[in-house]
């Protein structure tokens, strides 16, 4: 069995909004988690978390959102005049709503004077470690660092399950398109605009009031010649070339939900020294979906496949850990890291993706989202995943 | 004379990347100030401020990037070891490289130890008010929030301005697109394909190798039916109307540089109730660029263009200030805004977009990228005005 084949059904694909319930069942897990601190307000500035708790996505400037969340009942969203109308059509929860005019504005009438006015001076205050220092200073209260909302993002519910899902179900096709346009001398930019276009098309074609916000596709390749750089981004302009080992990134973030699938190929023919790392990647990638288990500390997986890496003789090549957690966005908590012990879960939803890198020939790394169940990892993407497959006749 | 028109030569558009000297003297700015304020190290970690210091783009994520700026001499970015190639690749300033490998990390292994041995805990640190609580709680030193940075940007010299100007060029095709393809009946999607395509054909045209990390373009229309709710974003699907308002955005990020240039249109005919408060908006928009001259202060433009629609009957159908900066991003200081003192100087760019919003009727807003001279207020985006030259024959 390839690592990446599922043993069990797959769950169905979703494109439907949250309903009251998802949003009401987020919102008492948050709280839960606050009567559990002793915190009696948490405060949200991050876009990520405020649309994970509303349905309502925003754009960081400088004017804040604020989503006060009390330990009972009903949040406030603190915004500016000019959102108001925006935040009411997109909001799918219950809010209360308070306004602020302008930023900046005359004194007296700041955002921050009717954020003094929604907060207690003696109240506990949990802030998100993303609160910006500028918005620290203002907030009333005693406030303590605590990653309330990204904690109780960790465990999917079956309808974020679903979302992404579906996500994969684009980000797949738009996987296949990079496979198709790559060949030698295309130029990286046709091969984005193929499979970025296509992702799109499918997305606007299943959900044509997707939010634009937070709906975004890419597709990419790096070549031998980058390839060891992982995150350097490719001008439009770089050439496709013969040979390998070439690296995809299919990416997307549809309507609020992000997924990755990522794939080392070749095109012709395969490099006599590229057989061996990508036989030890590979390996690799098969010791990570063994060992993403239910029960498995995620900090000692992480260790398993660097030793492993380690012991093929690529040790000094590894840049990164083996995955990341998906879920609103394309990377969050958790982590499959060394250093980071928590124990995987049915329901967590990461990356599987050990990487080798050699400066002169290139990067070795396959990423797939997988999804923990009962029984197992299980991917949710699939593509050609051997050497065989993942060389291409010219 | 029109508003809009230049009445001195505009500047020479400028395509590519900037000099170490110019790099240089905007860090000897930043260096100044932090003597200014007694301040022994400043960190950045807004990737914003981090591009305008270093040419360096990246993306937020959990892996932090920090700039570390001594009072003299070489700054220090702390970055992850996947990045260090790429900021290596892309930096064009001098700079001394700190590396952790990655987060989540073993104890003793994490950023924050690296961190902790670059800064002397008796040292008064700056630190930008997007610097997120997460980091600030493990920044060494007396902290002090300062927007140094910030500051410094608001002046552009010479070679932001020509790449500003640049950007103006690309942003003026893109609304030209935006107002031959607006027709009834069709979907604010393919509206913005073809504004958007275009533009994004122009840069890569200008600049084969821009940065896609901070290359952007943005063209919609918001419809009668929207035009009210200024930031609410169209769906793919939004239909054009007939009449209007319409209103438009076309926006564009070009390789690091932002403009966006608006208006407010009609297809085939003006309701009658349309006519009053465009002709209120156009005023203010007239008053605006009129008061736009160096050594007026910013908040008082603000005050005098709200009392003149306020004269006009629709005080209470104002959703925002006047205008905001240009430089890196579309959206930063200065504002022309109440309670925002400051006096306007050559070398500032802003927006002038006093906007009227009319529940049931919609929005009325034009919007341009101006540059302030010794003479004046200098429009540098270049599109129709007038209520007759924005009403379309269908």
């Amino acid at each position: 069995m390839s690592p990446a084949s599922p043993e069990t059904t797959l769950p169905a694909p979703i494109t439907a909004p949250p309903s009251k319930d998802e949003l009401a069942a987020r919102l008492a897990q948050v709280q839960r988690r606050m009567r559990d601190e002793g915190l009696d307000v948490y405060v949200s500035f991050d876009p990520v978390n405020v649309y994970y708790l509303t349905h309502f996505a925003n754009n960081v400037h400088e004017r804040p959102f604020l989503l006060l969340i009390p330990q009972q009942g009903t949040p406030t969203i603190l915004a500016p005049l000019l959102e108001t109308s925006h935040v009411r059509a997109r909001a799918l929860c219950d809010l209360e709503y308070a306004t602020y005019y302008e930023f900046p504005a005359p004194e007296g009438e700041n955002w921050w004077d009717v954020y003094a006015q929604l907060i207690d001076s003696g109240a506990r205050v949990g802030i998100e470690p993303a609160m910006p220092a500028g918005i620290l200073e203002r907030t009333p209260g005693k406030t303590t660092v605590s990653d309330i909302i990204d904690e109780a993002r960790i465990v999917k519910s079956a309808y974020e399950i679903g979302r992404n899902a579906h996500a994969c179900q684009v980000v797949e096709l738009g996987h296949e398109k990079l496979l198709e346009t790559s060949r030698p001398g295309a130029i990286v930019g046709s091969v984005y605009a193929a499979a970025s276009g296509a992702m799109m098309a499918r997305i606007l074609a299943d959900i044509p009031r997707a939010n634009l916000m937070v709906t975004r596709t890419v597709g990419a390749v790096w070549p031998p010649s980058l390839s060891d750089d992982p995150h350097i981004i490719p001008t439009f302009d770089t050439q496709i070339e013969e040979a390998g080992p070439h690296v995809t990134i299919a990416f997307c973030q549809v309507d609020g939900y992000g997924v990755e699938l990522e794939r080392t190929f070749f095109l012709g023919s395969v490099p006599e020294a590229a057989r061996a790392p990508f036989d030890a990647m590979f390996e690799a990638r098969a010791r990570a979906f063994e060992l993403a288990r239910p029960g498995a500390d995620m900090g000692s997986i992480d260790t398993a496949v660097r030793k492993l890496i380690h012991d093929r003789g690529y040790g000094d090549r590894i840049l990164h850990r083996t995955g990341h957690g998906f879920g609103i966005t394309g990377h969050e908590a958790p982590y499959l890291a060394e250093g980071y012990h928590r124990d995987l879960e049915p329901g967590m939803l990461v990356s599987i993706e050990p990487g080798i890198y050699i400066p002169g020939l290139g990067g070795f790394r396959h990423s797939d989202t997988v999804l923990i169940t009962e029984s197992g990892a299980v991917s949710l993407t699939h593509a050609p995943e051997t050497l065989d497959e993942l060389t291409i006749s010219l």
